[in-house]
């Protein structure tokens, strides 16, 4: 195998998304791409026509405390093209978490256009663990709004967050 | 951002597949995860009971064929359980292409099994580009067998090794 | 085969759904679930945020009028946590009409989520008849708001319910 | 081969849609089609609870510019049931693109409803070419509302209304 | 709407398939294809790796017989390219039956790569009635091989021919 | 809610498969229709066409074992169309567990095609625990085969029975 050495560049990815809120699902993602790239940042993308339960403040907070242990981490927000995120922070790739045909599909669709509008980037596929494989914010969102126990999906911080929105508790 | 200080570990990926041929989707994979990745194994999963078109030597020299201009790559075979092959290597992931939901179901079980088989090791989906997105190696062999055209699926050297085994030109 | 001398506890099972409005589909479902229960309890999730055709008391009274003739049926509704329900009701299981692909997904993971949340109670899938393997109360609607012939996908009483809001015919 | 001597009906096909806006993956399954049938009528689906970006008269607009050059092209809207404006205009058959699985589900449902309420006239399903397998007028509307590059999906006429839409550039 | 006087040009579809045996949807996707073209090629595509039930010989038998009274049907077989066939026959598009998600993923896959062997000639993609949507020439082989009744899923001279294969009746 | 006397007839649902071998994933779905069903034969489907790596026997020897702290389960074998088996056995309903789209589609089908056989018969799915959502007999082999630990999927019995097979260990 030819070995040509390698710059000593950063491989920083993005992991973009809604987080409303961040589960252990996406903990769980976030911890495997930690072991592939050097840094990952976090980052909300702020979209003022889907309305969601938290504000951008809020979930930034849930997440810093979510991954206040990792290092290499870095939370953030963005209201701009994702692509063009990217190029400004120097990623090398998104992440993407996978869980069901109907995620992938729309997944598969954005990684192309991704792809066709910067061929440079790439769209990271990984799995979160089997036990969060059913798992999704929306879902988390359902089942606290009316009182049921969520303590196994979210961290102890987030739970409160939420039941402190839907007065549960 | 916390940062630690990386132990200067390589990282490496085995990209394990049947490769009957090796095709531009393979290709354009691998490409996506040198990129991320140190090095790269190419790694040709040895099944006796899966008749394949090309022995494994012929698909060795096809491998190598297409990847001698690219660093960090290895060409390899391995007859054993996938991640006692990727725990021998050092390797913290296994690469895998993704085009459609029927490969995404399968790829799904695969990951969640190994995942559960070694925990450490993650498994990282990408995508070929969308003229690959179609592609696959039986495909190509259904054309090629009746001397269809497929020299912008594969590399030269593959498509003359097609036309040889199936005495088509 | 050893044999246990069963308890004589009556069967239950819950048909949740929003039923907006029932159609021939969901009465087949609720045929086949009647065969194997003892008796079930069609349901309707009360939910403020999703916007309906009909009022829960229009929903409940056209079930009624479709289940007139069948025995071992209540009707009902809930605005709670449907595990929460389902315990208070004393059901053993949830009945799950299943048609295409993507009702599978989402079936899946509310199914999962649930068994998480009350191990006790299972989901029970079970398909319509052919005829009804297209059918949805949102299609009815969409056919039934420009005067289109419905009259083999709902009960007659549901058609004229659907006239009147529609102001067709 | 028995050849019965064909009445010379044109045989007309409806697109129907809702081409907000039209994209260059609805000119080709619409070039697809004008070789199939002797005249092809693009028809805007008036829905008046979909809330769209542009008005009807725009999206005939930049419908009518994109097909300037074609024959036998009609461009019309309707809002009634789309089965009932098929009948209307005495067309053969509907046309319908497809590109993902989710597509293809909701596509299935409603050409199975429309099979169900006008059987005479059939679904005719066209695949756009692989370059825009993944392009929607959703994920076009996405990209240019941040400023992305989008000429290569939609027409220069579509691209500078889309900017005006969003004051870009 | 421009009309061009089109050339009286006979416009020819092909419908490649094993039919081992020809089923009742075959048959109805047949009659939507002869409602949309001048005249259609049932073609069985010979290919000596796969092992079927019935000959070729058997197989073209049955097809006649079931097509006995339509007009402008022709059948016939194959063995080389699908697109050297269509081009040599001079037909403008392919057609195909489509059922489940299933199908429909490797029918895509096809379709792609046929478009790139010969851009010139469309797939058409019909469905067959939903009596029909659950039926494969597999399934009705498995259930004829134990006596179980399928006249309503084949010809009254398959059916025969079935019976006579697996000896049953 | 009106309330008919019951017949004390007898609740029978038959779980029907290869089980080449049982996993844990099986042994789950069966506990689930216990709490539903008086009592469920778990009957393999003999078929010399398809190729088993255990023989009849075997299979239900390990059954069995897998069972024998189970109430009112039967193990039996049969050779014949399964809908004429449930009717023989009197059953009311089959059993058949749910994992991935993949799985869906094709027991869709044979659940249509029952259902038309035999309108009488329900099919019930139901959904093995996460654990097993990706375990099937194929993959445990495809595991065993090179000495992998499986023994978290199958029952100690059965992972002896495997690697006696394999001759591993």
């Amino acid at each position: 195998m030819k070995e040509k050495e390698k710059p000593t560049r950063k491989r920083l990815a993005i992991y973009p998304g809604t987080f409303d809120p961040i589960t252990n699902g996406h903990i769980d993602v976030l911890q495997r791409a930690l072991e592939i790239f050097d840094s990952v940042v976090v980052a909300i993308a702020v979209n003022h026509s889907k309305k969601t339960l938290f504000t951008t403040e809020e979930r930034i907070e849930m997440i810093k405390e979510s991954v206040k242990n990792f290092n290499n981490v870095e939370v953030d927000n963005f209201n701009k093209l994702l692509m063009d995120y990217v190029k400004e922070k120097g990623a090398i790739s998104i992440i993407r978490g996978l869980r069901a045909v109907s995620d992938f599909e729309y997944e598969f669709q954005m990684a192309l256009m991704n792809r066709n509008l910067c061929p440079d980037v790439s769209t990271v596929f990984l799995m979160p663990h089997q036990n969060y494989s059913f798992l999704s914010s929306t879902i988390v969102k359902e089942v606290a709004q009316f009182g049921g126990d969520i303590n196994q999906f979210v961290s102890p911080f987030v739970n409160q967050q939420l039941c402190k929105k839907f007065k549960t508790k």
